[in-house]
């Protein structure tokens, strides 16, 4: 009795969010209270474009709003590559550092036997579908540098070279701009291994 | 291009609620993506109902979704005393505390020089109305325990004690719970000035 019964229920529905807890939840609700009605609206007509509009594209599946996707569609990208990720945003991330220009497969998460996540679970059998119909010359790997990306790349490496592609796997090592006293022993140990003639 | 335009803009509106950065909207947006579209509109409805149903009661100035609010209309409620709170939220900590019977008044901020927050600028005039109106016994400044709502509370004091009402602050001191060690100077400072006899 003492909190609106819809200022409750909105802080029982922000606390189901991932990462927001009963006080981040509270905060926010009560900035959704204080906020100008515009504002509420249009956060609420995101959410709900996003529900009506944004699906994936059936060839690489990645999040789009146009089917098959804007860079799968793109004449100017070199189609002989694919670069293989585990989600949408890790695309993104990709696209940011600006010198990719081949096209993209995205599993929708990596293999992990705790989490009962196994081949079936991941868009493998369109990856292999893509590759077995031509024209694909390099496959690239850009799961994600953890025990589940390395296990999946492995596997992955495993199904695709025999079917002539040549594959690699992004490097691992130090990240630029970080200092050598922060890196931990792997990623030392993978700057090592991976060290090239200067 | 590489993000679909309704993903996009709900990262932009998430990015604008307090405390969500842009890993934190681009979480939650990729969340709002897989969650069943029931859950997304269950979000929506809450926030809507939010925006719609709630109101601030005219007595206390507490959020409500009836005015007055539950409250201030609760007849078994000690209308002798008036808490004073700086926002909503903290008559709800002092209410799981279970042990305060009486009414709340919620000044909807505190004195704040620096952010250009006047008296004026609170729900000060109504607090006086009420006191002056007759029927109370005690205000208890609960206004938080830093430089602005200790700034508040003493300004306030300075007002109401001469209206002939007993002005009384909430102890500070350290917390229960936690160690000594960690307890900064001002509340060691405060819970040795503040000390009672046992």
């Amino acid at each position: 009795m003492f909190q609106p019964e819809p200022l409750t229920r909105l802080i029982e529905q922000l606390q189901r969010l991932p990462g927001i807890g009963r006080k981040s939840a509270q905060r926010l609700a009560f900035h959704v209270l204080k906020t100008p009605r515009a504002d509420a609206d249009l956060l609420c007509e995101a959410i709900r474009d996003v529900k009506e509009r944004v699906t994936y594209c059936s060839v690489c599946h990645n999040v789009t709003d146009a089917d098959p996707c804007p860079v799968c569609t793109d004449d100017s990208r070199d189609t002989h590559l694919i670069c293989v990720v585990e989600e949408p945003p890790n695309v993104l991330a990709i696209e940011r550092s600006r010198d990719y220009n081949g096209t993209y497969h995205v599993l929708m998460g990596a293999l992990s036997p705790l989490q009962g996540i196994g081949p079936d679970d991941l868009r493998i059998k369109s990856l292999l579908a893509r590759i077995g119909a031509g024209g694909v010359e390099e496959v690239i790997l850009a799961t994600n540098p953890n025990v589940e990306g390395e296990a999946t790349a492995i596997y992955l490496a495993r199904l695709l070279k025999p079917m002539g592609v040549r594959v690699t796997r992004i490097a691992m090592g130090v990240p630029v701009g970080s200092d050598l006293e922060y890196a931990d022993d792997v990623t030392m140990h993978k700057a090592m291994e991976g060290r090239r003639e200067v």
